[in-house]
Parts: structure tokens; C-alpha cells; sequence
């Protein structure tokens, strides 16, 4: 604490002798934070703002957020943010009397939240998503199969098989894409599963609707959702969501 | 952008041309963040955990981050961040159209969500919430009804009067304080309220089922709560949670 605690305690010490009025300069900014401000728009405010789900129906990163997304999202701070997550949901699943009758899953997401599509959107022209979505452009790279794994979550996958867990992959993925998907993630190491859902031409409906139904789908099947993580709050919103779920940082798009 | 732009692109240029086994390095740690590290524990990690709901039952902030939770909460990094959710909060609440029967509410919870207390959290004996919780002096504390607005808060709470809602103040605080709360908000500027709704004796339970309770009697009342907003995920949950809820950041204590 050093000199800021020496300086709050004269402070404290003169707001408790004090009346009200003086106590408000203790919310003023007293030391700075490193926060990146452009234009008047905070770029770290409004990463907390999308990561809380504050913040919704954003259609692309803030052209002056873009450069603060990019270096988030190469640096270490989004490595070990998502290492955190998947430290926390161990520590919860570990804790777990799993029933051992095959029933117990943990969902996943997919993109953002077991595979990577960094690569794809650390290209100019995507500028971390900075610049419109490109459908055509994007379905070209889900195509080649090519994501990284995310580190953590690739790890808490395995942790999660060897307590007992069984794994459903919960995509938005369309049906079409189903084969790069599978060879996708079994190249980075989700070598097994009970189920990997995508998007059929019949599955209609939003975000939420499309997953809080196959989630339906599944616990009427019998099955226990004990843990479900995502990278979108649409995700881990709606009906049947589990037993708790976690986000995973995504400050490069949203889908409601 | 500029040169971690171009290392970059000969980063990506290079992946496209390379098998997968050459994208992994792009999820490693490229350039610093600023993130504060102290004993394996990433502290900005730790809040955005904390933020997400991702991070349940804490009774204390670690040791480790008492003093990134002290700097945080007195630099400005904080106060613009309540500000930007007031301001997602504000542009929400404009875009709707009121029934004009003065049932449109907004439920606002009262601690570090329009009233602050880092006045006592920032005291040596508190430590920003490093220190066990002591539920005597924080019983003083509030019983000296000192506790200043939250700017951003306090701004929104009197648009949103002027937008035509009806303010209600939802608070797991005793009844036994309710002379010092009311004052307390007075003096501040939160002037008028449809109701404030402190915990009775009757009044059992959790916080989300507390505030679930009271949220029901509110709908049965015939209010259709529009916004809801609070800094405890307790706040937000839970049955009939409003149209549209708001995560106000609070690093210095978890309410379950």
C-alpha cells in the first residue's frame, strides 16, 4: 500500500471527522490505471461492459477499442483471463458427486471457448474485429480446420473426461461445417465426446433459443448439464442453462 | 496499430502458409498488458472472475490483489467504468416506450450500486475488503448514513425520473436502518422513490431469493420492472429480474 494507504488515511481520517460533503472526493480519480481512453471512449470500460453483458447488440469493436482489443487478445492478460476461467470451473466440477451413470455433462461452446479463431481475426482484414463481419471470409477459414486450440480449455477438457464428465459440443456451427469441425477438433487434442450439436437447417431461432433447446433436448434425453461455458452470454442465457456456467472473455464479437 | 500490426501480418501470412502445429504460438503471451501478477495470482484475472460471476461464494478479497482492489476502486478506472454502465443503462432506458400508468419501474439496489461505501472500505481496518468482514462497524458505518452517491448512479437515477419511471430501491439492509438509508439518500440527491424495500424480520432466505421474493410482489403489484441494476450477480438473478439487468462493478465483496 505504502504512500497511497499513508494518503487515505489522513483522508479517511479527516472524512470521519467531517461532514458528508467532504467525503465525496474519495470517488474522484485520485492515481491513474493504465486505462486506454480514446476519443473519449474507454476502452477497458468497455470491455467490462461487454464481458458483464452491459453492453448488447454490439455489431463490431469500436474502431478506437481496436488496437487495445488486438494487444488484449495477443498478450497474456486474455491467456491467463481464460486460464482463470477454466481454473474456477475445476475447481467447481472437482467438487461434484458425479452420478456414474454417463448422464453427468459439462457443454461447451465452441468457437472462442475450446478453439481459437485468433488467427482468422488478427488478419487485416478483420482487424480483431474491429471491421463488419465477413460470412463468406469466415466460413473459408472454419473450412480449412486450421483453430488452436484455447489452452485452458483444452486442459479443464481433459480434467473434466478423467473425473467422469461426458462432453457436448454446443455450436452454432452450421451442419455444413460439420466435418472440418470434427477434423478441427481432434487435430488440437477433443479427441472424444457424447455429442457434438450444430445448427441444422431446422434449428431457427436466435442464439438463445437455438441452444436453450437442444439444451432442453438434452436433459429431456436424461442428461445432468452440471457446467456450461461459453465465450457469448447467449450461450449461458435461456432455459436449461446448468448446474452454473462460465464465460469466457470475448472482446472481439457478440451474438445475441 | 503500426508495428505490432506488421509483425503480425508476417505472423499471419506465415500460419496461412503452415500446417496447424505453427498457429499455437499466436495464443502465447506477445507483448505486456500491465496485468498485476503477485503470487500466481493475476489480479485483473481475479476481477474479471470476480465480474462474470465466473468466481462464486469469495469471502474476501486475496491478499494479493488488496492492493490492485484499493488502486482500482480510488482511480479513475473504476468511475469510468460505473459511468459506462450508466451510460448502457441510460440509452437502453430512452429506446423504450413507457405505458404511462407510472408502472414503469427501475430497480436500483442501494450499496455500491447508488450509494458508495468506500469510504469504510478504504479504512485500514477494512483494506478495500482484504480484511473478514465485520458486520458491527459496518452496522456504524451505515448508521451514520455518510455514504456518498455514485456519480454515474446518481446521474442516471434522476434521467430516468425524467424519462418517467418509477424508481424502486431494493436493499438486503435491515429494516432497522431504515431512518439512516433514507437520509442517507436524501442528502446525497435520491430524493423521491416509489418504494424502498429494506429486509424485514420476515424476510427470509438468500439474497436472490430475497430479492426474487420482493421483485414477485412488485410484478403481482402490477409494475413491469423495465431495468434492474445492481453490483451483486444476487441482484440480478433469480425470478422476474426486469426487461434488462445492469452489472455495476464491485471487486470489494460477493454477496451470494
Amino acid at each position: 500500500m505504502g504512500s497511497l494507504f499513508l494518503i487515505l488515511m489522513v483522508t479517511i481520517a479527516t472524512a470521519v471527522a467531517s461532514p458528508i460533503k467532504n467525503q465525496i472526493h474519495l470517488l474522484m480519480p485520485h492515481s491513474g490505471s493504465g486505462g486506454h481512453k480514446h476519443s473519449d471512449l474507454n476502452c477497458l470500460s468497455w470491455r467490462l461492459a461487454v464481458e458483464t453483458n452491459n453492453l448488447q447488440d454490439w455489431t463490431q469493436v469500436p474502431q478506437a477499442c481496436a488496437d487495445y482489443v488486438g494487444h488484449y487478445m495477443l498478450g497474456k492478460q486474455y491467456r491467463q483471463d481464460c486460464d482463470a476461467v477454466a481454473a474456477e470451473a475445476y475447481k467447481y466440477a472437482e467438487g461434484l458427486n458425479l452420478t456414474g451413470d454417463g448422464k453427468d455433462v459439462w457443454v461447451f461452446d465452441v468457437d472462442e471457448t475450446t478453439l481459437s479463431n485468433l488467427p482468422y481475426y488478427a488478419s487485416d482484414a478483420v482487424a480483431f474485429g474491429a471491421i463488419p463481419y465477413n460470412a463468406t471470409a469466415f466460413d473459408l477459414w472454419v473450412a480449412e480446420a486450421a483453430a488452436p486450440a484455447i489452452p485452458g480449455s483444452l486442459q479443464l477438457y481433459k480434467k473434466l473426461i478423467n473425473l467422469g464428465f461426458k462432453i457436448v459440443f454446443l455450436t452454432g456451427t452450421k451442419e455444413a461445417f460439420k466435418e472440418p469441425r470434427i477434423k478441427n477438433l481432434i487435430t488440437v487434442g477433443y479427441t472424444q465426446w457424447e455429442k457434438l450439436i450444430l445448427k441444422g437447417d431446422d434449428d431457427h431461432g436466435n442464439a438463445v433459443e437455438y441452444k436453450s433447446s437442444k439444451r432442453k433436448e438434452l436433459v429431456d434425453g436424461g442428461y445432468k448439464i452440471r457446467g456450461n461455458m461459453g465465450d457469448q452470454w447467449s450461450d449461458l442465457l435461456g432455459s436449461n442453462p446448468g448446474d452454473r456456467t462460465f464465460k469466457v472473455p470475448d472482446p472481439m464479437y457478440y451474438i445475441g
